[in-house]
């Protein structure tokens, strides 16, 4: 066989994530690689830590990047978290309240789960009265920020119940941190995971965590191991925790370390705030483009998220023809519908770096091009000037 | 708190991994990043099945990089051919061997230990005596290439006397891979997991794994749901499975992918008959290096690995001290002794792109002339033409 060189193609990426990823961010990551206990990368480590808490808006210790993908994090959280036999309550509204379920079964606990449609935000009342009917539930979990459908739940309130009720929360934060509020310490919550490769705008494979002291005080006094020795946190707290003494526990993905710090660097500059502002406003010329096209969104203006914009497909439309076209002509990624979306919904990201005006005018210019060519029921020529009308105004 | 870009220090990484990374890898790595699920990522993941393939020397169709780091690499492995209530037989001989007894034991199984002396191989009558002792084991689990101590076990023996007794083989390869010899598919091995940042020289973060037909049979089988979601092959496989067709599992770490097919791609244009005999004669001229300034290696030269050199520190010497200044003033790091051996011994990596006649001169240089202007018992000046003979003669 011929094997060559893979040079990627440029692509313009507006899903799920990954989202683009600036051009400082991968010269961080190609620099050369130093040994996981060399001083330099132990002083790394701390930065990385301290710039995490400021994106996480948190003061926990034990707050640090999982040295594997977000669903390796998720999977940290409720290995480190849930017992056999525990009860947890797991609100549901889309795909990632399914994997929680999953990892839930898979430390021999139960889950309890509260369902909501999919697109909408997690019910406090629901929440409530499940935590009211399973007295003994130790933990509830829930996704802060949907990437399948794009809508957003109301975390404060939902720990602050969790909390009413003697349990610890657990959250997924993978599409939400960076890109829209979360505030950790402020809503009190006990585990938080999330991804590098959504609004931090990193490449993908490392996973943002971070355990509040009641978390880790479970975690200490667990009644049997955990069962990952890899996410251990009571092993890993021994290579990131305080002071020069750093134990082996595993090698760390020092380049992708790199990167992070870069990426972390890059919120801290523009402000945190500022970038929650700059995914918000963005967002609104995306919908405004979107909507005078004759795109809906599936989730209602109040819970919907600026950084992952899921709008139905024309009736009519073929979902991957789009796709397709967009990625080949446009060099364009959108994201397909997830589970019970498949088919019904483009899911389209406005994340970190991809949250741009080039990026938005370049979506609304391919889909308005594509749809158009294709016969789809679509307005066309009014998506861009709609779009320039409110970045004009902001 | 005032924050800069990180600029790595440059090392000479010649300790027990991450080994030196050559630049075209870190270009590589750097390279845009473009979607988990795109058409030109999907075509690299075959690319890169291929090429591991024939680093592993394997057919299996079930090869791939888990995307984490060895440690994952391994409990990979063992939560999918584990089953709670197992009993597994646990070759020990160094640090590696503990691991996976904590890795069974997490499984819910029991480990049956077959102890060895650290630097010693596994002694295959041993295993035999504990697989006739113990009819009833699954699995028989062993360090080919152990890296704390530098040895080698055989083992394709140790794999036959597995099968002889209706257990399967879990293989570490962590050090081996690329830097000596490996079969999988002669030697048999059911499951076998590496690390990419030893002799495939590339950054660390994701692990090859490979199962054989055998291996997959007892996957598809199992009584329960494997315990890691994140690391159930059975899911994995349809994200790293056959054709165009790609289920969604978790995002890839794409650019980390990137660097592994150009590592792969490297060893593929030496030649891995070449490499291994490059590690071989690289060892050939460090050891007499080595042997000529006084040190003496912990293993047998039977079993001594060429890519991971363990050697005792002379009496008097301070471990810790020698370690400091090889890294501050000549910028080489060497490995320290882990576990048992911890000040005992140093670890000296010639894996991958570390494994060059240039690093052979530093290395030989800069301890010479620490360790002379310390006062330590070694014979100054010698080293240098002791291996610069070896290397003439080959």
């Amino acid at each position: 066989m011929d094997f060559r060189a893979f040079h990627p193609p440029l692509r313009t990426l507006m899903g799920p994530g990954p989202s683009d990823v600036p051009h400082r961010i991968l010269e961080a990551l190609g620099r050369p690689t130093i040994g996981h206990l060399d001083p330099a990368f132990v002083d790394l480590m701390d930065e990385v830590k301290t710039l995490l808490q400021y994106v996480m808006q948190t003061q926990n210790e034990l707050t640090m990047p999982i040295s594997a993908p977000g669903s390796a994090g998720m999977e940290a959280c409720f290995v480190n978290l849930v017992e056999p036999g525990d009860k947890v309550i797991v609100c549901q509204n889309g795909v990632f309240g399914g994997r929680m379920k999953e990892n839930v079964e898979r430390c021999g606990a139960e889950a309890i789960m509260v369902q909501d449609a999919w697109g909408s935000a997690v019910d406090p009342q629901k929440l409530e009265d499940a935590l009211i009917a399973n007295p003994e539930a130790t933990t509830v979990a829930f996704v802060h920020a949907e990437t399948s459908t794009g809508a957003q739940s109301d975390a404060q309130v939902l720990v602050e119940l969790a909390h009413r009720h003697n349990c610890l929360a657990i959250v997924d934060a993978v599409t939400s941190l960076a890109g829209s509020p979360l505030k950790v310490d402020e809503w009190e919550i006990d585990a938080i995971y999330s991804g590098t490769q959504k609004c931090l705008s990193c490449v993908p494979g490392i996973s943002p965590v971070s355990f509040s002291e009641r978390a880790q005080h479970r975690i200490r006094n667990r009644r049997r191991k955990v069962q990952s020795w890899f996410l251990d946190m009571n092993l890993i707290m021994g290579y990131w925790g305080q002071g020069a003494k750093r134990a082996y526990h595993h090698t760390a993905p020092v380049n992708a370390i790199y990167a992070l710090h870069e990426a972390l660097l890059m919120v801290h500059e523009e402000g945190l705030e500022n970038a929650w502002e700059r995914h918000r406003r963005n967002h609104d010329a995306l919908r405004a483009g979107l909507e005078a096209m004759g795109l809906g969104f599936i989730v209602d203006e109040a819970h919907r998220l600026p950084q992952l914009n899921a709008v139905s497909i024309p009736a009519g439309v073929d979902d991957a023809a789009v796709r397709t076209r967009l990625l080949r002509e446009h060099h364009l990624e959108i994201g397909a519908g997830l589970g019970d979306l498949a088919g019904k919904v483009w899911r389209i990201g406005l994340m970190g770096y991809s949250s741009r005006i080039e990026n938005i005018t370049a979506c609304l210019g391919a889909l308005d091009a594509v749809l158009t060519d294709m016969g789809a029921p679509i307005n066309h020529g009014v998506a861009l000037p709609a779009a320039e009308k409110v970045l004009a105004a902001a």
